[in-house]
This record gives C-alpha cells, sequence and structure tokens, in this order.
C-alpha cells in the first residue's frame, strides 16, 4: 500500500489502488507505448519499433523499488523509466531502443500518467455520489413531513422538516457531480510538450502525434502545452475540495445528531463497527469522523496545489513536484469521506420521536415568533410583541410550557379576551404545523432534484 | 480605509472602496430597502411601510463605527443595524417600524451585501483582465519571432520564441476570465430563508418575494437558501484563487528575467517607481514583488474558504464569520496583482539583444540535442550521440563555442567527413531557426486567443 | 480602523489599535529618531543632526494616506516616509536632512516598527491570558467535585469531575504564557543590516550603533541582521497561533455543552448579547463564535508565514511582504477570542444540576464498565463481562436504568447470588463517585497551576 | 512502502522506515507489553498475565493488512490491534487475555506509538542538521573573503562576503536543533489517561503506572493526559516545519545562484544525478528541487496541526485522526530536503571567478554609494550624491565601467580637482575592499556558531 498507515485508516482500498505505484508506473508505461504508436502511424519512428517497445511496456517487468530509488538521485522518476525500458527495448532489438520516448520529455509522461489516473479515481468518485445522493434522495423523502428541530450558531431556533434538510445536504453532491464532469472535462489532457513545451523534436508532426496519442488514451488534446500552466488541473483538484467540504457538512450535522444528548441519528452499528475499546456500550459515529477528516484535511491539501501554481519558466522546481505529491490526497480524502457517508447513511437510524421529543423540551418557546405574528392581527405588533414576551419570560421562569401558560393569559387579557380563540393560537404549537413552510420548499425541491440526480444516468461518463 | 497597512501597499483603493464598511453597510440598506418594496409589492407589508423604510435605508445616515463596536456583543453586525434602521424609521413613522427586516434574518442580509460587493469586484477583475490579456497579445505579436532560451527546472535548455512564452502566460488569463463569469453567473445569488432557511414567516408569498427582491438587485434567485450550503459561492472565491495563482506564475518569470544577471526583461521605472533607499541605481521589479505577495498569501485565504465549509445545521457559529473574513482579501490581492502586472506590461522594456547574448553565452550547448538528431540522420544514432556527446565535453573543458569546434571534428571524423556539409549543420545553431517550432505553435493560438478575447466584449457581463 | 468591517467585529479596539497605521508609522519614526540618536552619540553624524531629526519624526505631521499612495509606486512603505522625513528636517535644517536614515534600509525601519507594535500587541495578550487563567482556575476551584459527563468522539463516555475538565483548559493558557514570553525574548529583536545586511555604512561603529539604538528601544540586539532569516520571528508568530488553537478548544467545548440539548453551560447574556434578529428567545454563543472563527483562520495565517521563509538572498521578493501583511491577523485573532472568551467566562452560567441529569439520562449504561470490574472481583472478569452486557441489553431494550435492574438480576444470578451485596454495587452508580479519579488528578493540579500563574506576575515582562 | 510514489521521490528511506506501518503497530505493541510490565510491577495485574503479553506483543506475529482493514470499520487501529492482541494471548493463557491494555484506551496506545517513532525521526533530523552545518561551517570558513553580490529584491545591490552568506544560512539550523531538543523535551511525553483521561480503572496506581511505563519507554511523564490538549505536540511539529522553511531559504538561493546566467554555485553532477531525459547537458538542481518541494507543502502540513486543535471533549472526532495522519508528513519532508542538501553541500562547486565576474558586469554602479560617501568628505553630501548620480547616468548611456568614468571626471570636477587622489577612490571599487564590512561580521559569527555547535555534540540527545 502506498499510504501511511493512519491515512489507509481513512481512506478506500480502491482509491489507494489508483494512485498505488505499480498503477503510476503502468501509466507512465501506457503513455510510452501510445506515443511510439502514434509516432510510427505518422512515420516519425518505424513501425517496428513501435512494437518492440508495446512489447515491454508492461510495469510487471520492472523492479519499482529500484526504480523510485533511482528517481531520487535523478530528481524525476521518469529518468530511470525511460533508461530501463530503452535498456529493455534494446535487450530485444537494439534499434528500436533509440526510439523510446522520443521527443518526449519526464514531465510529459508523469502528468500524463497522472491524468489517467485521476480519470479513474473521478470514476470511483462519481459511482460514490450516484449512491449517496440517491440514499440521500430517498431518506428525504421519507421525511419530508417529519419535524425536527432547526438550529442556528447552535441553537435551536425553530422548527423545519428533516426532510428538507436532507435536501440541503443533497442538492451540493449534484452540484459537485455536474461540477466535477465539466471540470473532468477541460483538465483530463494529454501532457505532450517535448523538452521545453515546444515539440521541436517532431516538428511539423506534433499535432497529428499528439491527436493520435490522446484518442487512443481517450484525453483531451490540450490547446497548448501544460507544463507550467496549471490552471485547468488545480481547478480540478479544487472541485475535489469542495465536494469534501460538502460531504464535511453533512458529517458535522451527523455528528451533532447523533450526540448521546441530541439522539435523533444514529450510525449503524454492529460487526466491529464504531466500537469502543474501553466502554463497550458506545456506538461512535465513525463515517463522520471519517469524513470530518477529510475535511479537516483537505484546504490545506488545496492550498497546496494553489500554492504550487507559480512554477518557473517551461518546467517547474520544486513546486510541480510538491504539486504531484499532494494532488492523490485530495482523492484519497474524497473518496474515503464519501464511502463513509455511504455506509452510514445505508444503515442510519432516525428517531423521529427524539426529534418530537426535542422540539417540546424547549417549552414551546421556539414558538414564540409565530405566536407574536398571529397574536399581532388583533392587537398590532407591539401589543402582541409585548404579549409573548411577558409570557416567554414567565414559561422559563416557572419551567412551564408556553402552549399551557397561554389559554389563562388570553382569558386574562383585556385586549385580547374574547377577541381570539386560544384554541386556534395553540394550533400554532403542532410542530407539523410549523414545519409546513419547509415541508412546502421541500417538495418542489425534491422534484427538481431528482430530475437532476436522473440526468446524470443518461449521460455518458 | 478598511484594510491594515500592510495590506493597502497590495492592492487598489478601488478594491479597497468595494468592501470598505460603508460600502458594506450600504449594501445592507440596500437588501432592507428593496425587502420591503418587494413585500408590499406582494401585500405582505403596507406600501406606506416600504416607503419609510427606503427613506433612511442610507449609510451616511448612521454612526458605522456605533454599529460595529454594537456588533461585537450582538454576535453580528445585521442586529444593531435593524435595531438602527427600524429606530429611525420609528422617528418619522411608527407604525411601519415593525416591518423592518420582515421574515429575514441576519445572515439573508449580510450575505446579500457581500454578494453585491463581491459583484462589483468581479467587475474590476474583468476589466483588469480585459487590459492585461490585451497588453500580453500585442507583446506576443511583437515577439513571435524572438528567440529566448528555454528554462527548466531553473537551467537554460532550449530555444523558444518569446511571443509563445508570452502566449503562455495568457491562456490561463482568458479562461479565468471565462471561468469566473461562469462562478458568477452561479454565486452571485440571493440569500433570503429567514430565521431557519424556510422562508416560514413570508408564508406563500416567499417565493414571489425573494423573485422581485432579486430581480431588484439584479441577482440570481437561489434554488434554496445557501446560509450553509456554500459550494457555489466558495467556488467562486477558489476562481479568484486560481488566477491568482496564474498572475502569479508570470510574475515568477518576470521577476527571473529581471534579474541583473538575465537582463531580459525589465518593469518600468522613474516616477518614485521601485526605487531603492538606499541604492539609487537599482530598479526593483515591484510589480512582480506585488503579484508574487497576492500569490503567497491567496492559497491560504482559499484554504480558510474551503476550510469554514462545515458550517451546522441552519447557520453556522465561528465558521460563517471566518468566511466572511477573509472572503474580501481574496479579491484585495488579486487586483492589486492585476493592476501591479497591468502597470509592469504598460512600460515592459524587453532587451532582445540580451535574450540572444544569453542563448550565445552558453556556448552552444543547447542546440547539442539538435545537432545529434541531424547527425543521425547520416550515422544512426548511437554514433550521433557519442560524436556530439564527446564535443560537448570538449566545448566545456575548453570553454568553446559549440559550433567553433565542429567544422574540423567533422572533418577529423571518418564517418562523417564528406558525407555531410558543416555550413549545414552550423544553421542548427541559428536561435531564429531553433525557435521555428515555438513561433509555429504560437502564430496558430494567438489567433485562437484573439478570437477569444474578442469573444468576451460581445458578451453581456 | 485599519481592519475590514468582518474582522473589526471579531477582534479587539485594543488590538486594532496597535495595529493602526498611524502606530506604524510612528513606529517607524521613532526607528528613525533612535537611530539618528545612536549615530549622535558614536560620533558618526553631527548631534545637531539628531536633534533636527528628533524635532520632526512625529507621524502626526505626515499626510499618513499620501506616504501608503506613494508606497504602492515605490515598492514599500519605508522609501516615502524617509523621503517626506527628509525634506522636512531640510525645511527646519538643510545639513541635517542628509543624515537622516543614514547607513540603515527600508527593511531595518519597517521590520523593528512591526517588532515594536508586536510588543505591545503581546502586552495584550499577556493581560488576556492572566485574566482568563485567573477566572478558570477559580472556575475549576469551584467545580473540582462537580460530576459531568465525559464525552469521547462526541458521544457521552463516562463521568469526570468538571473542574478536571476546566484545567485541561487551563493548562495550556499557562504553557502558552510562558512559550509567548520564551519566544518574545528571542524575537523582538532589532533589525539593523543596512543595504545588504553588512552595516557597511557605519564601518565599525555598526556594532555600537545597534546596540544603543536596541537599548533606546528596549529591544534585543541580533547576532545577525534577520532580514531573510525569519525563524525567531515566525516561531513568535507561531506560538501565538498554538495560543489561538488552545482558546479554540475552549470555545469547542463550550459550545457543544451550551448547546439546548445538552445546557449544560450558557454564556452570560443581556444588554444586547448574543440576541437573535428572529427569535427573541435565543442565547446565542457569541463568544465561542468568535473564538472559533479565530481558531478558524489562524492555521492559514500561520502557514503564510511559514510559506513566506523561502526569502531571496539579502531581501525577499514578495514574500516578505506577505508576511508583513498576514503577521497583524495572527494577533487580531488571539486577542479577539481571548477577550471573548474573557467574556463568557465573566458571567458564564454553570448548570450542575443539568451536568448531574445528562447523566442520568444514560439510564446507567456509562457505569457499566466500572459494574463489571467490581463484579469481577467475585466471579472472573470473563463472567463478569457476560453478566454486565446481558444486563445493559436489557436496559437498552426495555429503557430501563441498569440499577433499577441491577438488583433483581444479582439475585437471580447463580454464581452472584449472597456473593455480593447489591447496595454496594448500586454505590457504583453515584456520579460523585465515579468522579473520585478525576477529583484527585484536579486537586494536584490545581495546585499546580496556581504555582505556574503565580509566578508569572512576580517575573518582570 | 508506506508513502506514495511521489512522496517517496522526496525523501528518505530512513525517515519511511520510521513512520512504516509494521514500525508503528510495533510501537503500539511495545506500549502494550510495557503497560502490563508496570501494572504487574504495581501490583494491579498478576505477574503472569504481564509476561504472557510480553510473549505475543511483536508486530511479526500479526497480519498488519488485516488490523488497517479492520481499523476502518473500527474507527480506530487500536480496536483490533487489541483484540488480535487478547486472542493472542488467550491462546497460550486464557487468564491472562482478560488483563491486555487493562485500563487504557485507544488513544494511549495510539498516541504513545506515535511519540516513540518520533523519537526516532528527530535523531536522524539531528544527526542531518548535525552533518548539514558542519558543511557550511566549513563552506563559510573557507569563504570568508570571498566576494560575493548580495541581492536584494532579486536584484544586484552590493557587495557582501560569501562566507557571510552562507553564515546566514547556518545560524537558523543550529538555532533550530537547539529548539527542536527542546520542544522534543516538551512533547516526548507518554500519553496514559484510560477512557476518558482520569485513569479511573487503575485507581490510585495511575501515577505509578505511568512513571514506570514512561521510564521504560524513555518518556517524559505528562502533568495530565494529553488526549485533547495538544498545544506542545503540533508545537513540536512546528518547529519541524520552521526548520524545513529555513532549508527551503537556503535552497532558494541555491537554485538562484545555480542557474545557467548566474553560475555562481552548481550541485554535484554524475552518477545519475540531476540529469534531464532530453538534454544531455543540463545540469539539475536537484537536491534545491527537493528542499523547495518540502518548503512549499510543509506550510500547509503544519497549518492541518493547528487547525486540528479544537479537539472536543476528551477525544477528538476527526481532528484527531487529521492531526496524526499528517504528522508523518512534515518528518517525511524534513528529512527529505535535510539529506538533499546535504548532498548537494557535500559535492558542491562553487566558481569564485564567476562571482567576481557578476560583480564586475554591473559597470561598477553597485560601488556608487560607497563613492558618494567617500566624496562627501571633500564637498559634502549634497554635492557628492549629485556628482556620483551624473556619473552614473553616463556610465549606463555609454555603456561603461563608473571606474573607467571617474579619473576624468575628477579631473574635470572644479571642486575635486587636486582635493582628492582619483587613485584611492579606485580603491573603492574592489569588491574584496567592499565586503570589508562583511567579513568583519562573519569572523565573529564564525566563532560564535562554532561553539554552538559544539555544544550539541557535547549534550546528551
Amino acid at each position: 500500500m502506498s499510504v501511511s498507515i493512519f491515512d489507509s485508516f481513512l481512506t478506500t482500498p480502491g482509491m489507494i489502488a489508483v494512485f498505488d505505484d505499480a498503477a503510476i508506473v503502468q501509466g507512465m508505461f501506457r503513455f510510452e507505448q501510445s506515443l511510439a504508436a502514434a509516432q510510427a502511424a505518422e512515420g516519425l519512428i518505424p513501425a517496428a519499433a513501435a512494437r518492440a517497445i508495446a512489447g515491454v511496456c508492461n510495469a510487471q517487468l520492472y523492479d519499482i523499488p529500484a526504480l523510485i530509488a533511482a528517481s531520487r538521485r535523478a530528481g524525476s522518476l521518469a529518468i530511470p523509466l525511460v533508461k530501463e525500458l530503452t535498456k529493455t527495448v534494446a535487450l530485444y532489438d537494439k534499434d528500436s531502443a533509440a526510439f523510446v520516448h522520443w521527443g518526449s520529455t519526464s514531465q510529459d509522461v508523469v502528468d500524463t500518467a497522472l491524468v489517467l489516473a485521476t480519470r479513474e479515481a473521478l470514476k470511483l468518485i462519481d459511482d460514490g455520489l450516484a449512491q449517496l445522493s440517491a440514499s440521500l434522495l430517498s431518506l428525504a423523502e421519507a421525511h419530508v413531513d417529519t419535524p425536527v428541530l432547526a438550529r442556528t450558531l447552535m441553537q435551536p431556533a425553530q422548527v423545519t422538516s428533516f426532510g428538507w434538510k436532507v435536501l440541503g445536504w443533497t442538492a451540493p453532491l449534484l452540484r459537485a457531480r455536474e461540477r466535477l464532469r465539466d471540470a473532468a472535462g477541460r483538465a483530463l489532457q494529454l501532457q505532450l510538450g517535448g523538452a521545453v513545451g515546444t515539440l521541436a523534436v517532431m516538428g511539423e508532426h506534433g499535432d497529428a502525434v499528439a491527436r493520435r496519442l490522446a484518442d487512443d488514451l481517450g484525453l483531451k488534446v490540450a490547446d497548448a502545452p501544460w507544463h507550467t500552466q496549471r490552471d485547468e488541473w488545480v481547478r480540478l483538484g479544487l472541485e475535489v475540495a469542495v465536494l469534501t467540504g460538502s460531504l464535511g457538512k453533512i458529517a458535522t450535522d451527523l455528528s451533532l445528531m447523533a450526540q448521546g444528548e441530541v439522539g435523533e441519528l444514529a450510525e449503524p452499528s454492529g460487526n466491529g463497527r464504531g466500537g469502543s475499546s474501553a466502554m463497550p456500550h458506545k456506538r461512535n459515529p465513525v463515517s463522520a469522523m471519517i469524513a470530518l477528516a477529510a475535511a479537516a484535511r483537505t484546504p490545506q491539501h488545496a492550498a497546496s496545489l494553489l500554492g504550487a501554481m507559480g512554477q518557473q519558466h517551461e518546467r517547474g522546481l520544486g513546486n510541480w513536484q510538491a504539486e504531484l505529491a499532494e494532488w492523490p490526497q485530495l482523492f484519497i480524502s474524497a473518496h474515503g469521506a464519501l464511502q463513509a457517508l455511504n455506509d452510514a447513511f445505508a444503515g442510519l437510524t432516525v428517531d423521529t420521536g427524539r426529534m418530537l421529543r426535542n422540539i417540546d423540551a424547549l417549552q414551546g418557546l421556539i414558538f414564540a415568533e409565530a405566536l407574536s405574528i398571529a397574536l399581532a392581527e388583533f392587537i398590532g405588533r407591539p401589543a402582541a410583541h409585548e404579549f409573548v414576551e411577558g409570557l416567554t419570560r414567565r414559561a422559563v421562569a416557572e419551567n412551564r410550557h408556553l402552549a399551557d401558560l397561554l389559554p389563562e393569559a388570553v382569558l386574562a387579557s383585556d385586549s385580547l379576551r374574547g377577541r381570539c380563540d386560544p384554541s386556534t393560537l395553540l394550533a400554532l404549537f403542532d410542530p407539523v404545523a410549523a414545519a409546513a413552510s419547509a415541508r412546502r420548499l421541500a417538495g418542489r425541491q425534491l422534484a427538481a432534484l431528482r430530475r437532476q440526480a436522473t440526468s446524470f444516468t443518461t449521460e455518458s461518463r
């Protein structure tokens, strides 16, 4: 495995495999093989050379740890790889060896190999997003009518619909999926510029070689080599970071709602999941934990990409290499978070009873504003506000529910008595009614997001 | 001024004004005024109230430092502002005061005010980009045929065309302009959700009010309140960060090419520009300095936006506030960098003679690869490579130019003598010829970028 | 004010004043005045010149906005300042004007002015720390015996002492105070190197001038100019960042314990503090909010300092300027957070009853481990573990308290009946007893921290 | 290997081994073994149990990939490890199995294992620093008298001594070594708190167990568990980051001085070092590259540590895990940079002739200030300044050396002719003389740094 023990624990085997040493090296060989094939097709090198090269472009034939060790001296992984490839071709066909890596440069092969790996990484993320948004849409649909406390500044505020809250989590994921596809369409480009980005060695054939090579690898042909112009590439990384931010938002809410004292949601348990080594009764929110860890780390990884953009002249010194090393981390974290939340939502416990009890525990104070507005119809706003303020003060002081105090207070008020029906007012304290606005918004939004989710499946990826 | 003394020096008065205290406060008043107007139009509040509110929605009527001081206790700038606005309306019309900020919440007004300021900030950036890309396209056109050293890993590598290099700087700016417009189209949204994002107080009129308000302010209606779903907003900030990264890349190259020992470019001087307090002869690259400072700071400001995405429930505690405070910095830096580079390129000195001398000083070694390829035609690659390697060793040891050693070496070689004409080989040492590939690429790219640049002017902004 | 409207709200007027434009400019004048005095004392410049310079080294005599505007062209604030100072001296004494800034360089004056401001900033922080640690020690002492839930991974875990928890918050603050004093002792150094850090113009008098100047300003003499060796300086900034991290930890716990559903702590209210514009009943944790915002932003500001360390040669291009601009933010945030928490703890509500009820609501499950250990004495660990596991399953399934199920379960167990006294076992469910270990640790730690806190007051600062 | 292919290339096999999966797991077993031994010695568990546990605390007995896979579900590596250890002990001795991990918690074992690994990492860094500072002190000593251009804002400024410049690189390394030892002395602490940091299970024996355990592992006993109070730990990480910043400063200067157009320094070449795949003549500064990459990434890794400080209550959710995952990166980068610079300075080429030629190429303009000061003795500053300004203008316009113009200009000046000897003035243009101040400072500093460097070797580490 090519991640640290503390990373491996926060990501998925699938994403580890994408950026594994052997996978990257194989991507580099794939570039060299396709390059030779394209050059042969354009008549730049002999067809026999392309065949000879293709025959040995297989990572399993090489000692990868030795390549890595040599890369430390060379300053690039491509240099020992090209050297070993050349040697290996020469074993079989001496003349063809001279055509290995013809007209290309280290950065062409390394960047393109990373583009190929990134395409696989994005597929994993797209699949994870499809699954998570489907789960969330179902969850939202099931709970459009479920009242839950809305909380602002970490304090209970008013009542909303749990389904509406879940749609709030879902919409950014669908937007992320769309934006990632768009950014990938721009950034998954072939890198081919030769030594200094001018394709000088290939002369007038450069364009044609690039088109063939890009076609073969399924990549976009770049308008110009992007050796030191990383804007589209960095942007793709940043879109992944934004996604992880949105996943972190979900995990934040999940972890808060799963607190013992709130108890509205719980991650699935059992089968060694979320246990505690010292406290057997605990049910730890390990999915939220993984997503929160991802969200804590990712902004800095994104900053490293941005910070590495000032790459000098035609190839960067230190900054390009820093960018390469940070790049996989964005995907490692994003997919870990995505998979963790998929695990959580696949078996999430929603305690709607507890949601109601949490509303109830606030003694009706969160309905004070609605009450004030309703009373204003009869006695105007200032008087209504004053009346409600007095009532809430009493509720707090006497530790009673506002609804319990209301009827007698109405009767005791000269201005209200007989003008309004206390039982109508009591309807304001119904959590289901209080969630009506949220429910209305949720219904429309649910339909729109379902349409958006469906649109992805009909597109080619 | 609302930036620190060390910031003011790195940005522009124009951008400082956009995020100035008074400008933000006026944006908040503009929101309140438009909200009341929209609600009156929908019959939610009396038309007289909307008029009364409009009459005093003017930042100049208020003591802004006092508002700020009160915001520290309140936890939000909106609370004292709404309170003062209410009081002020009441001075003129007691009944209308109750309709101030009706059904809205602090975050609605603060976010929308920042959206309005950001729209102005983006206009400044768009204008700056138009100017800079125009300058660069002209510079590129003028120097398509100018040979200059290409440098990789901070070492001279081969010869390229200075125009081609400049186009490498330009393309990301045009892409940034396009992406910023796209991101703005998504992110410049009205914020209107009421206390917990359900628009509960406005009931079924919520949508209509939002549409009117958004129309009046010229903003997009959001699909849902984005109080704690900041993905599109953060993305807009990140696009600005990517732009600053691309500007930093230009500044990196500029500062390297302006070094005394390289001397290929120089920033304009005179009129107090770039002088030194201790060394009167110096001509400091102050524009590059400003852009480099922006590029050094921006990745972290971007990271703060990403790091603040995990906003709790229906309104964040601490993270929203952190995001607000970091937001202007991205624009402050970007516009500082953009203006600085505009200043630099408006009067840039290009020393094409020095560019040639720098090529010449490398004793022809950078043409070794081309020579080797040319000789391979006659004697095959391995022999050509060996021949050239020996020659370059001699050139270094004897401190002579490769072209000076070549004729006699050809004559001394049994395999080359008589088979190739030394004078043809010497043509390989012509920098202009060496830049041919770059020139070819540049010609096509220049035309494409000119088309792209023109397309912006015909769009509405 | 020299901070943005969104910053001003998160910091203190005191810290804003420290880094105010006028304060920085006055620090620069103070440097110039002291430099001239030191040079006159060493016979390098005429005494009359030093007097003439001293007479006009007063920020109020100058047009600061004009200086700032000129600094944009010059690339440094020092250049226009020295120019204006020279002109002003010349108005009174033409001959003396030539001795202004003699042998010094822009960075000498700017760095030293920032050192002087930083010293004031550190005093504010030291005072704030003294106050906050005193409050926390009193709070801890008052609550050494108060049981409260310990929570791990955001789930209730076991019982601890609230006093012990508070001491956990306090110790890092005392360590921070100590480390900040130490780091300040190393980093508050005079900057004096002249144009390139060799003090060439002052010849052999350089050392003596530096000693006099440092004495006069109360700063350390540096071993060597630190124009581009910023390690001690950056470290000082990082210590501030660590402090803000520790304040953020307190704010995290405070915000979690103040949630409506937890209700163990509440920030003081009243007088416009923490109200909500839409929900009159809310009591928002605005102090926690400010400290959390500081903790969210500070890591990135710290990263900018670290990222700016690679300053080129004898004076950095862009990175030094970036460091200057980020520097005040660390102090702005730290003092905002510190003052906010001081406000919070000055009037904190501790609901010890709610702490007990929160323990009780967990149905005794958090005592399961203690019960298992106690039973192991009689029946060995494996059997004890099995017995308790069965009991906790029943408690959850039947929604009953473990202590209620225990007596009959003991009687029903062949191996336990008659061997252990259920009433002794029930004592394990006493929260006060459960907090015994924490209380013991707290007592010792409280005494140690009190000693440490006292040690500061007897030191000179 | 447990780092990505792009990381392995930037660090050392030694540091990779320190944080390797097996090393971390072995550290965890070492904790468990020592804990049991300490508890047996205190009579808390049977001696036989401690022996049984010790017998199987060997990472090689376990399937590490399976442990990692299980850790994903469990939310911690410690949970499956303790489970497997318990099972393995039970294979041999069923009764002893119950005493595994007795009274401890996951975080105790994970944190302590990371502390143990970090101690090894710091030894590698300390050794690397010893070597690098020794090399640099020798280099400085050899070049105290070597004149080289001092450069400010990336422009040639004046002349300094190359030895003095090298001492500027060295001093921060010696300070770093000192600070790292100090920070390690504070931060390399045992973690032992039990489930919630109260050591409740061990009762009054907790302290004694902690002391024995710390002694056995060679760690400091903490004043209190630091599960969620990470200040000293983070500070240690930040000291490493500051070191990397100082290494990055050296690499910045090295890369600038190694540019082909400057040519004053060159990294060693040969043996596959720093070659180019496309350009055989290139000698790439690969050591500088590695150190620059480290310096580009490290600030963000440091920010992640700071950002993870707000760990909730008694154990963090997500942030602790993020901190663990980022921690090794700081050491991975620092040691990669250190080793790279050690490689570079072990075979650095210093071209003192080129240093002189670079000075000479500036046509004497950098001596203008010194000339002005010298002339002021005769004609006062204003006149001297005017005279020199005219002369420099001519030198630039006519592309001549200032020293060549000077004699006739003196003769042509009524005020200077006969009053000063041109040949004395010409001595000002001697680079060696111009470096005199630097040389004087260097001599003293060299002695002081030699003393400091020696002091480390006599200390125990």
